[in-house]
């Protein structure tokens, strides 16, 4: 490994985010041992639990249903994912073994069936308490009518369930690992100590905490296990909207979250994440909740007269996204919490990777409407959807 | 073409955006044909019509002038350019004939002289009413004195002219069409359907639509057929700039695109614009009004004790538009609609591309600025031009 | 070189910036001579002079001494570094020379010392005037246990002393040129004719201006010598912090200044920098004042109930800042000159490249929380440290 390169120490430490300085040394020896492991990691993933076939449309929602994991899978899956500091030993050989999907995973895959991720903000909580449970799950996912990518998610779906909370609200948080490599949570709108909330846990455990959001706005919430640019590359993110306690214009609210994918190439019918091309920054895909242009298929509908609010979260991992909605203006962008921090008039405006803004316009035209990341040359990779506004 | 590529249903699908979703079958048959075609269109690009030499300063207004074109060459680029939906049969031909300059498009380019880009901006139409007429057209332009380009232009420059208007005037536009693929118009100004409005024409053609800005900023225009990044990546946008009905303090105005260039090796004196570079986001130049470094060569000038305004749009297709004036800085950057929704004491602050935005600075020094794309990996290739304050 | 390619006019034109455009032709008449030479100049770097070993904690502030160049070393580097105007004739050999490091400069390396980047705001100066005195330097500088870089700096450090002044205040400032090239300095506080004060100076020469910024904020200095990329990516930058001169509230204050890295190969135990990697945007580091990951190892630790604001400046050359603070949330971001400008409650906000803001956040929790570049594909390349707040 030449020295001018990113070291592994360098990829690994965002760990030592969880466990604090005192354990750095501790953990960079065991990484030492990983030092050529890691390039091979993304293609391992094409093995996948057999538990987690993506449900059909409103699954996106929080649950706290439980899959029943294959063991077996599950077992084949260990001895190949890298990133697993359990099993260091076990490393060098997944270097070589890449076209690793098992045949029931490509089975699996075969029978992923593609849904539609419905973006419409579901409604408030009542009595300003939410008890959100996920489940960290690797699935096959169907992202198009010819392409299953081998995901790590939070409850089997990528983007995850969409939250819903109001500034002052108590939400109850669990995760509950279910995939071999250790996984956690990280809520971008909860004020509270990442070492112990934010800690990752392994495979059958769970962690559990408890944050009352601040501020209003669009809010990322991702995997922060290390290494971060990997667990959030791989699907394990999603949105956290937060609405004020001063009720904003009644309007139609949608929640976009972009992300972009980073694929190896096909083995077994399934596409497994690329961490190479993670850090090469040039994606296959940058798309809208997690599969390419399927809001051109079956757009997200509106009324003449309606004023809409996309609440968008921008899950990178690295690019901004440059959002803009074809035939229209944001009258209101909120640059920071809603309702005040806006700027009036706009066409186009980045949302910073790792960042969430709300934006507004008054559909009072009828038409199709095509909202894009006017970055076109990664934006042109599968991030465009329609809104009709129907007479 | 592997399946972890971006696929050309996504990178093409762009295209239902003005026709809507229920063409979008039939489009997607179409495309099925073309499939590996795309990655040699740039370089087809060569040969140019010889009609539309760029022509000399204030070249740069609306125009409803139009050339004699040569219908040889007309028909050498239809057999070479596989944008063309229409004559898909011939573009597995076309990735094999990468230097395809005529002779014809040879002399020309010989031909093309090279003009500065005017920035100033134009000044308000009366009578708030605007009819404007733009032509899309192919030409080589030259770009510096050692550099001619094969674009894809509206009026035969690149940028196209500046458009003025004011808030709540009446812009009548046209497009005639008198390129051989299918061409549109998409300004970020206009609030109309884009379906219809915003919908591709074949040459020979026109559409005509009428819009009244409701936001003052400076928005970009462009070509919005599909697949987008190729007709932005060509050359085929510029700035209307739409100025608020109160009045801003007086100022000398200025108009700045920023854009990027992605080139195809030299062929027969010409360089064609390169798709697949566009893609990978590595640009040749990034560059304000067309040409790199003009205003070095041939500064803007203004006295001491004036105001400046840039209004700035960023093309892209990609990067940001990190735009800082070097020995300077704005006292008032605008980033939503003038007068109001304005921040002070910037020295750089980024336009995103698809967006634009408006930098005041009061020139209260003499001397010799530079305004620059701080972001220099990129910026340096050109994106450098000086701002004089004469004492 | 391909036409395609930036030519190397368009490199060295920012040269111009400081000279004016009437010495643009005999610029370029000297350019010429250079033209196959500066792909080669960032692995020339590796010779440096052995007079400029970093110093301990504390040493990241303004001096007037002056180290005693060996003149050896330094005759060694004129004949490799390809920058010099001065001996173009030597360059065509130093495209060749490219493990050039001597063995005095090897031997730096290895006593070059590790030391932390104090990112605490020095106290402001009083008086109401500042004196600063820095000097261009080559040294060795080891920015991890085991990584030495060849770097171009102001004060044998990268980044360079914090500045930090009132608006208002006068700042007389000298730069004294000890390296081989010449170097300039660009301070995005002042308002000053850059023909003048930011001109380059040669070898053992001095350049001495005053200026009173005018605007609060955090803004960027940067050695302006063209090619300004090879110079700010080579280390030429820091922060001049500029307080408003109404009180902000109450809080610890720390510099933060984001650059990316990108570096040959090892050659004699230090990685020049690569100024072709730098036109290539992928980045070896990504890192907050100089070192991959230092406040991880020793982090910025306030205490609970204290405000912490971070004057973040991003040098670059070429990627945003996405700033972001784990478990915590910005109650005010600036994004003009503070007190106003602000925006509230913000999880994530992108710095440009050649810009500055200001960011902060009310500790009231305890605990370990790591700030990030959330732009991970780059931010996780060394961009993570820890703000520690002790109950």
């Amino acid at each position: 490994m030449s020295e001018s390169q990113p070291r592994l120490s360098d990829i690994l430490e965002a760990e030592t985010i969880l466990e604090g300085p005192s354990s750095r040394r501790a953990f960079l020896a065991r990484a030492s041992a990983l030092s050529l492991a890691i390039p091979g990691v993304g293609a391992a993933l094409a093995a996948c639990s057999p538990d987690s076939a993506p449900r059909g449309d409103g699954s996106n929602r929080t649950s706290t249903e439980r899959g029943t994991a294959s063991e077996a899978a599950q077992d084949s899956l260990r001895h190949r994912n890298s990133d697993s500091k359990l099993d260091s030993t076990l490393l060098k050989g997944a270097r070589h073994g890449n076209s690793s999907a098992t045949g029931s995973a490509t089975k699996d895959a075969q029978q992923s069936a593609y849904h539609r991720y419905d973006p419409a903000l579901p409604p408030l909580a009542t009595g300003g308490r939410l008890q959100v449970h996920f489940h960290a799950r690797e699935v096959p996912l169907r992202i198009a009518d010819d392409t299953v990518v081998a995901a790590w998610t939070f409850e089997g779906d990528v983007p995850g369930p969409i939250v819903h909370c109001q500034v002052g609200d108590t939400v109850e948080f669990t995760l509950t690992n279910e995939a071999v490599v250790p996984h956690s949570m990280d809520f971008h709108a909860a004020q509270i100590d990442p070492k112990t909330a934010f800690r990752s846990v392994p495979k059958g455990q769970s962690v559990t905490y408890t944050f009352k959001p601040k501020w209003a706005g669009a809010f990322m919430y991702h995997c922060g296990t290390a290494p971060v640019l990997m667990h959030i590359g791989s699907g394990m993110y999603g949105a956290i909207i937060v609405s004020p306690r001063e009720a904003l214009p009644a309007a139609k609210e949608f929640v976009l979250v972009q992300s972009e994918f980073y694929l190896a190439e096909l083995a077994n019918g399934v596409h497994a994440f690329d961490y190479q091309k993670m850090l090469s920054t040039l994606p296959d895909f940058v798309i809208f909740n997690g599969r390419p242009n399927q809001y051109i298929q079956a757009p997200i509908k509106v009324k003449v007269g309606e004023r809409v609010r996309f609440w968008v979260v921008n899950a990178g991992p690295t690019h901004p996204c440059n959002f803009h909605v074809v035939g229209e203006q944001f009258d209101t962008v909120y640059l920071g919490a809603p309702p005040a921090n806006s700027i009036r008039g706009v066409q186009t405006w980045d949302v910073a990777p790792g960042g969430g803004m709300c934006f507004e316009l008054l559909c009072d035209v009828p038409g199709e409407f095509p909202f894009v990341n006017h970055g076109f040359g990664h934006g042109q990779k599968g991030g465009i959807g329609f809104l009709v506004v129907e007479a």
